[in-house]
């Protein structure tokens, strides 16, 4: 399939131009995730690994890497080794946010159990680090074992910060850093530093996925209470039946009179909901602007992203991760 | 405190050679358990690591460096990976086993939720990751991936094989080897390499942390069913409740008539468990001589651990790590 053929999605794209890399990844990955005496953990990670997932971290991976003109085996690794640590994450997430669907399948917590998912996770983990080891770079260890922290850092923040009201933009912030961004930052970053790019480019890349993330997050946000505009065939309120306190309900309870603020703290903080609370949430969100102020912050992210690449060579690559930038705020036009 | 003074146990003897080590251990757990952004990490972990655990493994891998003339300062930070390593397996063991105490304490899951202790032991493997690299050295870096792969591996085995009566001794044996014994000998292993050891004081090691390990679970599996002798002050029918097929099970189910094979079918395999059931294991047990079997396992095992050590150079933590041997087996004589 010839590059003219494929959509106009930059996702696509990117895994149009590095599908010999991307074949690479998904032979490691199958590789990797088989274990020899427990036949339980190919069944659980297939049933993830294989659920058509976008595979957009170790394309990030291998795309940093290729832009900064790497020609090693090495990238490949790196790659896997972001898309392990992001399915065991998944597997956690899933057991402790109780989730019965993931990618429009029933979870692995909900097939096998949750010790299974809590368990294979843990192996997911541990294969992601003998990935990381095997290309002899320290640096690049560091940044991977930096990320992992970060990640299960803004995950727990998450859970003691999502049903307090008194949640700030800020302390948000810190957990789509965590939680979302720091594997995104860390899968271009490493990229970056495989091929041996210059301090300024590994930063540039650093500062791409980071912005990105945080963008890709937020916009999850948003369509999780609809969008901006009525979004067909997505799902709304998960966040808010699972209490989730969002950017756009922080910005919606810092506008709040004292009414307002008495539904918000029954329905996330109490947790008494109802029916038409969803609704309700919805009405007020759109009372204050929260979702458009929301969808303004996701723009600036992802400007930041685009931005942020100007010091990287001009290359087809270039331009596929800068559209890649736009598109993920595209969905909230 | 004067050595003489101390107790005759080789643990209380390891860890008064080691003291300023182990000091150095602690400052730099208590260091990195810490977290900046989410104060409900050390809540849990403090809850667990100051609960007064033996140390063990940290103690084997500063005894392992120290008896191979190590200097340098690594060693502190590779004691402290494994305890880390550790803590997050029995944070998430205590998720998979459903447990309410630990350490004659209530477990994190039952005083948080079982999320914050899984997320909150993906953390501290994180957490042990970054302190792994900080040695700069590959090899240990291979050895402890390696480890945590072998764990989870093992606890997802055990699993699966845990109620299936089919399940040989030599599978028991893979689990044992992963889940408790893998990080044995990953903590003696790292200790040699950091040293700079020769290979066959490595393997020595290696050898020696593996039997050690075997040894310890097999003596703990016995404990469960009351050991050889009677024992005083120490809970036994954990594994019977919780249908784990141990090695007194496996080598009396081997030995069972029909009507024996029914009764384990019944409380291992269907978990249809009933007042009196316990003591009619424990009397299966005697009857084929299961307990006394595994013991002369147990045995066979603390000596290959013992034996292992005769190419390290004479030393008075040589003789500590062989009288732990044979101290493991000791509380079943």
């Amino acid at each position: 399939m010839g590059l003219d053929e494929v959509s106009q999605q930059p996702h696509d794209r990117l895994a149009a131009f590095l599908a010999a890399d991307m074949l690479a990844v998904n032979v490691l990955i199958r590789e990797r995730m088989a274990s020899e005496h427990a036949p339980r953990i190919p069944q659980v990670t297939a049933h993830l690994v294989e659920a058509g997932g976008k595979r957009l971290r170790p394309l990030l991976t291998l795309a940093a890497a290729r832009l900064c003109g790497y020609g090693g085996p090495f990238h490949v690794h790196l790659a896997a080794t972001v898309e392990f640590i992001h399915t065991a994450t998944l597997l956690h997430d899933d057991v402790v946010d109780e989730s019965s669907r993931r990618r429009g399948r029933p979870t692995a917590n909900l097939l096998w159990d949750n010790k299974s998912s809590v368990l294979v996770g843990d192996y997911l983990f541990a294969r992601s680090f003998q990935l990381m080891v095997e290309p002899g770079n320290l640096r690049v260890l560091d940044i991977l074992a930096n990320a992992s922290a970060s990640i299960a850092e803004g995950e727990v923040l998450q859970l003691t910060a999502a049903q307090d009201l008194a949640t700030t933009e800020a302390i948000y912030l810190q957990v789509v850093r965590g939680k979302t961004a720091a594997l995104f930052s860390a899968a271009t970053e490493v990229g970056g530093v495989i091929a041996g790019a210059p301090a300024d480019q590994v930063k540039a890349l650093f500062t791409y996925g980071d912005a990105l993330g945080v963008a890709f997050q937020i916009v999850d946000d948003l369509l999780d209470y609809g969008g901006v505009a009525a979004t067909i065939g997505k799902d709304v309120g998960d966040d808010f039946r699972e209490r989730k306190l969002t950017l756009p309900v922080i910005k919606a309870v810092a506008k709040a009179d004292a009414e307002e603020r008495a539904f918000w703290v029954r329905v996330i903080e109490k947790g008494h909901q109802a029916e038409g609370d969803l609704e309700q949430a919805q009405a007020l969100l759109a009372r204050h602007g929260a979702l458009q102020a929301a969808r303004v912050d996701a723009l600036h992210w992802a400007a930041t992203a685009r931005d942020a690449l100007a010091v990287l060579p001009a290359h087809p690559l270039r331009t596929m991760l800068e559209d890649l930038a736009d598109f993920v705020v595209e969905r909230i036009r």
